[in-house]
């Protein structure tokens, strides 16, 4: 029997709870947000905003009364201020909370840029469930939306918008959309999203925006960027990323590493003796090369909550890891479908004298379906792979087919390290209404087994 | 430069064909068939019987044209009726021709059942496309027609006849649908079709057909079986499954093996020398256990047909392995998908001494989307992994939703040897339109982890 504080309520925080419990019904687990509500799915925040999810409520997994019923108990709106390990105590809401092992699932918050005036009305961030609920509201009240970037999150954004109808600027620091893929896809995302609503949407690249101005009753009106534009809109929202929330484990002395995040080993340990973290707040590893990486993922957050459960529970003993990932990630704009997994070319070229990486790659257009099936479409997948090694690096797929199933199937084979060699024979199912006789995944691997093989098979 | 003969002109052949030229320019080949087209996707047949595919010719991949601009030489109409081995020599419309290099891809044909006038009009076999013309005109003449066989085949022609309004009797010999399946999800696919269209359809099993009764004009009227079932129909579609072609090979010295096809090592050569084969005739190994198995499947026969001509071509070195299959296969009824992967619990169970498995399962119904997602739709999801090795041995799934990215996703799995425990931290994509955070190849694969490890994982 153990006490178990946890720190953090939106994914990582209640699965760690729920597990601990599962796996000792005599643990006494306690779960503290500064929220007031927990356990909610935050990606399914622009669809609530959009109006495919109806419901805000709907978001909710599960409610503090489900963890308390399974004898988890929940404070809600309590924020953890200090942790004192030699005492194993945490001060929360000013009051001394004691443990045996502490979990900061902490999360991450929206990072901030440096704008003038960024706290005036009319200027969100998307994060929690209340930002959902006001970004919805403004949008409702609204014909023209700036978002400042170009993101996943600033992507689906945009399908809400537009699908509210409103018009839409879209302002990006950098030069391109959708960073996490190689500069090519960029465009062609870009271009796609143009040619479907460009009578709405306004692009701008390469803009830093400097300050907001505000109209007499102090509500948004119109920002000013670095390079000369003036934009004005009803609203602004800004999805330039997150951060890990880590102050609480730093003043704490746990490490910090590299990418902002805390620094676990595979049982989701942190350098102080009791503290364990998972989730959003710590930074994880490349499973393809080991390298540090940050990713805010819900998917991530669950499975390391129950890794760290199920060592918690079973420590000294290691009895599950978490090794790392691939950086998996997906989103749509409509019926649009962008996909990646792995390492992109232009990443592994950035890295490639680190980690001796050689990439090189294939891009295959092709039907998703066999071509005669009269919904079948055409994607465009990308397979990364390294010379030397023959080793598959990753996959990134576009298009208004069936991405998704392709990069899905790629991550298995990333996982295991497989080769292009072994992964084109792979026996992939087909029927006509699935896929050609020859998938497009095997197309881009024969090709990349020509360049592997410097020959033309 | 080498002078390579192909006999078989619908999957593998064309493709050893157009590879061998593409690898040396220099090469004779010549392509026998004894149809009158060839390159044709024989799987799309049931979608034009259907009306999906609109024209025969979509059908056709590449005409004999395409191949003879590329310099491979195609005979129509051409059978092949002896090989002399010792003379590099085969007889084809009764005239000699030789070759450095033979290929049989003679292909599969339908399983003829011993049935009293098998032979009387209105009785159909789907495997060639003038059968696809004659059945799809046969349905349009009819009412009700009679399926025999619930495999994919006749599961594919009883939408094709739903669809366009007929009311059709399913009669199958085994007591269960689909029978690629564990007898659970065969309970549940003819569940679920009963369920959507249970006014047209009637479904028989256990029912061996022993006479089909003509009427006056010699036209399939009636069919009875042994236990005494009589069916009017218009019309009768025998879908028993194929058996691969091997007469020319086995009168050649060819070995055929255990599952009746032509034995082929890896490289895809026969004992017999520089008589090679690939596709629906040979029978191939099982990459989970190395036991033999019998596909006819177009995927299957064109990665044969690349490993078979880049073999030829650069003999005796080997420069391409085609190790095996896992049996991954895929259809639908209508909207609904059954799709597997590697073996199911039955089928593992019944090798378990051979081959030494100890076969556990998990099935998990789940939403193949987040739930909240208006579109989300359940589905089933089977895993089936080795007690002993914890390796993963299998999958299957059926569903509305998704299922097809999951079975997708497990065959870079199956084919990598993945435990169930590497296979549970798979860094999938994830985001509310594509799957939920925990995805139901990972709550299933979470299940199995608890039995390999007997614990409540």
């Amino acid at each position: 029997m153990k006490k178990i504080v946890i720190i953090g309520g939106s994914a990582a925080g209640p699965k760690t709870a729920a597990k601990s419990k599962r796996m000792n019904s005599e643990n006494i687990i306690e779960l503290y947000t500064d929220e007031n509500l927990i356990s909610y799915s935050a990606c399914g925040l622009p669809y609530f905003i959009e109006g495919t999810v109806k419901n805000i409520n709907q978001l909710i997994i599960r409610t503090p009364e489900d963890f308390e019923k399974q004898g988890v108990k929940v404070f809600l709106e309590h924020r953890a201020q200090k942790i004192y390990p030699e005492k194993k105590c945490v001060i929360i809401n000013d009051k001394e909370v004691f443990y045996d092992e502490l979990v900061l699932c902490t999360g991450a918050s929206p990072i901030v840029p440096n704008i003038k005036n960024i706290n005036i009305d009319g200027v969100y961030f998307l994060r929690r469930v209340r930002d959902g609920i006001k970004i919805k509201e403004a949008m409702h009240n609204s014909k023209r939306a700036v978002i400042i970037g170009g993101g996943f999150i600033g992507i689906e954004l945009l399908e809400a918008f537009v699908h509210n109808g409103l018009s839409v600027v879209l302002i990006e620091s950098c030069t391109r959309l959708m960073r996490a893929f190689d500069s090519e896809f960029s465009d062609m995302i870009k271009n796609h999203i143009l040619e479907r609503d460009g009578q709405w949407i306004e692009m701008h690249f390469g803009q830093d925006v400097e300050e907001f101005i505000a109209n007499e009753e102090g509500k948004f009106t119109k920002l000013k960027t670095k390079e000369g534009l003036e934009i004005e809109a009803d609203f602004c929202v800004i999805a330039s990323g997150v951060k890990p929330n880590i102050d609480l484990a730093r003043d704490a002395g746990v490490e910090i590493g590299s990418k902002g995040g805390i620094v676990v080993d595979e049982t989701m340990k942190t350098n102080v003796k009791n503290i364990w973290a998972a989730g959003d707040c710590t930074q994880t590893r490349c499973l393809l090369t080991g390298r540090p990486v940050y990713y805010s993922l819900g998917t991530i957050a669950n499975k390391q909550g129950r890794v760290a459960a199920i060592n918690i529970n079973t420590c000294p003993k290691v009895c599950e890891k978490f090794d790392g990932v691939l950086g998996s990630a997906i989103t749509k704009y409509f019926n649009y479908t962008m996909a990646l997994s792995g390492i992109t070319q232009e990443n592994a070229a950035r890295i490639s004298e680190q980690y001796d990486l050689h990439p090189i790659s294939a891009t295959v257009v092709k039907k998703d379906k066999a071509g005669y099936m009269p919904d079948s479409e055409n994607i465009t997948i990308k397979l990364v792979a390294d010379k030397k090694t023959g080793k598959l690096l990753g996959a990134q797929g576009i298009g208004t087919g069936d991405v998704n199933k392709r990069i899905n199937a790629i991550t298995s084979a990333l996982q295991s390290g497989l080769t292009v060699e072994d992964f084109l024979h792979l026996d992939l199912p087909y029927a006509p209404p699935y896929s050609s006789t020859i998938d497009i995944l095997l197309t881009a691997a024969y090709r990349l087994n020509g360049q592997i093989k410097d020959k033309n098979w």
